[in-house]
Order: structure tokens, then C-alpha cells, then sequence
């Protein structure tokens, strides 16, 4: 196997499967080649990677070591595809009656689905994250490419507990602005004790389902590694949870106007 | 740019979004080389990845044409899959009150969502699937994994409609060998009329939740590219729905055994 053609394998293997660990040893041995060289190859494609902005590739000595790529992106690349994804959202036809956004069809396309997990993953992976929680319905993609991007499980929270998920956890808590009391519920085996976790929603007003998550991870003494959504909505200002990274910022709502927003706050930094 | 670094380069943009169309010009534009290298270069990338049984890299000629790649998977590998999943889920404590299995571990772990996307989506692709369907919750990540393996978008019938759907179309339905009247919605923009659908669940009974998928497509004159499923029960044998492909039979659940599985009947042809 020539060199062109062993390193493009090593990126196959590589991206096919971002977050798990491959061997030097398994991979020298496919590639028939010694792990010395593979060493050199995984070398030269980390640089690669790094210049273009590309993911990081991550390499770990010892017996049980190996390599992992992880699609994590710049600061260029994000801001480009919120640019895109602002854009998107504020055509005039995805507003609903009541104020609200048609956004299904973006969060359940897998290629947003794909981007704004990328970006998570991106923003939260120094945070040592090691599941990602989100509540059913709409935030499971984002929460599954996001857990996905960074190599670990996603968990789910139910608005009612399941049979099919044996004994749970559940809370009760209010929506924010109203009195009306609501349930959400964690398999009992869905998470080890003392897990670093990262939280994830689609859309945020007040913060509530956002907290009550938090709230369900205190109950399985669990650690909030992070607490990422893709919208968050610019009133009230001030949410029941005390920080927060959003893609997106929605300023209003008009059937004249269609949505408008901003990119979130994280991007004003740079 | 050496032609090793360009081929891990072309690797790396065709398999970080899967199913999408790269465009030739764009590429060698960025790479910096003649159209006719990245050709010969994809030619390679082609040829290397059919050995390896590692998906398809196909090419299409004319102005809007270009390159992509389907991460479609072999016989062999399929049946590697299936058999390991198998063995993941015959631990016996895995078995519920009920005769339930506990599966959202599995089914919420990026990984084997993955690999059961990409199963899907290499027994469909050639079917001229548009769109992914499931109904909410469980499904919700085979279902995005097949329709990001395939380059299109998925679409999830509710439970109840939403108002942050907009209008929808309700059907009613009964659960197999119940009385019980169950009701399945689809938002009216979600699906264009005349699309191909995929139907795609987590685990079937009787089959009254995917033929009720299959009455709400006809609502949007849609046509059923194919029905899939990663655990059809093998009783009862006789299914509400005509034709379908399970990539595991559950033969039976007891708290003593665990629960028993076979492979699906495809894997019974090879």
C-alpha cells in the first residue's frame, strides 16, 4: 500500500467514528505497516488537520493508548454557519401563530443537526464532558450529534416515566411565568453517579427546562459540565439558570417581519 | 499540496458530511490543482474504498455536478453489527417488569445509532429514499443516523400536534390487540406531496405504530420506500404491515434467561 493511500485510509478510520479510540497496534496490523510509521502518518495528518481548521486528531501513550479525532471547529467556521443558520431562521414564512418558529425542519435535518452538535461539542469539550443530556422532544438530534462530536452516550429525559426504562427519578417544576406544574424523568441506570454532563436544548425563554435538567442531575449527583442551547430568547433577560452558551439570540417575533435575531453573546468576544 | 496530503483532504471533506454534494470546481479551486486531478485523485478514493467495503463514493457529471459519499456498508460488516448488538442485548439484566428490555442505552448511544443508521441506509439507498420518518421518541436517533447516511432530511410524527408545528394532519388509531385509541401527527409543511419515505422504528409488536406512519404518509400522498426496524418481536408473526426488515428478532424476554434474539430474516439469504 502506497503512502497516499494508507494515509487516506487512516482518515477514513479516523473520521468514520469521531471520538473513539483507535489502536496504533490494530491499525499497524490492518495496514501492515509498523506502528512507527503509523506514528509519522498520524503526525503528518494532525498537521493537516490543524491548519485547515479541520478537528483536532489526539493521540494517547500507554497499553491501553491509541488516536482519536474529535470535529471540533474554529471560531471561523461557527460563526459562518450561525451566520447561515440566523439567516435561515428569519425568513417570513416560518413564523407561527402565537409567536412562534417553525423550526423542525432545521433541527431534524441531520446536516444543522450535524453543525450545531459540532459546535457544542466545540465550545464544551475542555469541560471534560462525559454525557449529554437533553429533555425529549426536539433537542434530541442537537443533543445526539453533540454526543456524537464528542465521543460519549447522550441521555434523554422524559416529560413521563416509562416503563420501557425501568425505575426513574422524576421531578416535578414550574414553567417559568405560569403556574402550571410539570414532570420530567431519568432512568435510574441512565447515568453513574458523579458524572460530568453536559446540558443541551433547542430553544430557551425562561430557563425552566433548562433548571429542571440541572435540578434532575443534583438527584444523581451529577456535575453540569455546561449548559448549551441553539436558541435562547433575548426576553426575559435575566433566566433561571446562571450561565449559558447560545448559537443564536431571538430579539422578536412579527408576522410582518418574520423572526429576528442575533448571533449569541459568545461571539461578540472575538 | 502533496498528493497524499490531498487525498486525506478529499477523504476528510467527503466523509464529514455524508451523503452531501461536493461540488469539483469548488475542490479544486481550494486544493488548488486542475478539475482532471481531483478526478484522477476520487478515482483512487473510489476503487480503494469498494475493496475495503468501506461505502460508496459516487460522482455525477454535468453543471450541478460533483462528488459524494454514502457511508453504505458490506454483508460482512452489516452481520458483524448485528451479531455484536445481539450479544449487547441478551445481558440478562437488561430485562424489565413486563417482559420489557431496557434499550435507550443503546439506542441513544451516537455509536450504535451510527451503525444502525448507516445498516438502514445501505439495505435502502437504492429504494430513491426522500425523507425519514419515525414517530416520537425512541426512534428519533436511528432515524436521523439513516437520513444524515443518506443525505436527507428525517421528518418525526408527534404524538399529539404542536403548535410549533403549525397546522398538521391527525390520523386515529387503534394499538395492536388493544381498544386503545391512539392518535399519530405530522405537520402539513413537513413533507412535500409525491415524496419517498422510509419508515423507520426502534422496535415492533403487532405493527400498529409504523402502519399508522405508513395511513398518515398516505394523507401527503406519499409513497413507503420501505419499512425498517431494529427489533421486530416474533410473535405475533403475522405483522399490520406487509413488508418490512428487522435487523433483530426478539424471540422471547424471561427474568431467568435474559432475553433472546435472533438475527433478522435478511441475514438469512447471504
Amino acid at each position: 500500500m502506497k503512502r497516499a493511500d494508507r494515509l487516506a485510509a487512516i482518515v477514513q478510520r479516523l473520521l468514520e467514528r469521531p471520538g473513539q479510540l483507535h489502536s496504533l497496534t490494530q491499525m499497524s496490523e490492518e495496514l501492515g505497516v509498523a506502528k512507527s510509521t503509523i506514528s509519522e502518518d498520524l503526525a503528518r495528518i494532525r498537521q493537516a488537520f490543524a491548519e485547515a481548521g479541520l478537528g483536532r486528531v489526539e493521540t494517547f501513550a500507554g497499553v491501553n493508548g491509541g488516536v482519536r479525532y474529535l470535529p471540533l471547529r474554529g471560531e471561523a467556521t461557527i460563526r459562518a454557519w450561525a451566520e447561515e443558520l440566523r439567516a435561515l431562521l428569519q425568513q417570513p414564512d416560518r413564523v407561527l401563530p402565537g409567536g412562534l418558529i417553525y423550526l423542525v425542519d432545521v433541527l431534524f435535518n441531520p446536516l444543522w443537526a450535524q453543525r450545531v452538535g459540532e459546535t457544542f461539542a466545540s465550545w464544551f469539550h475542555a469541560q471534560r464532558v462525559e454525557y449529554v443530556l437533553t429533555v425529549e422532544t426536539r433537542g434530541v438530534p442537537l443533543a445526539l450529534f453533540t454526543a456524537w462530536a464528542l465521543g460519549c452516550p447522550m441521555v434523554l429525559a422524559r416529560r413521563n416515566s416509562r416503563a420501557t426504562e425501568g425505575s426513574a427519578v422524576s421531578i416535578h417544576y414550574a414553567s417559568t411565568g405560569s403556574d402550571r406544574i410539570q414532570t420530567m424523568s431519568l432512568a435510574r441506570r441512565a447515568l453513574p453517579p458523579g458524572s460530568r454532563v453536559l446540558v443541551v436544548d433547542d430553544f430557551m425563554r425562561g430557563g425552566g427546562s433548562v433548571r429542571a435538567m440541572c435540578h434532575l442531575l443534583e438527584e444523581f449527583e451529577a456535575e453540569v459540565a455546561g449548559v448549551a442551547v441553539m436558541i435562547a430568547t433575548s426576553v426575559p433577560e435575566e433566566k433561571e439558570v446562571p450561565a449559558y452558551e447560545a448559537m443564536l439570540v431571538l430579539e422578536d417575533v412579527t408576522e410582518s417581519h418574520g423572526p429576528r435575531l442575533r448571533l449569541g453573546d459568545r461571539f461578540r468576544e472575538g
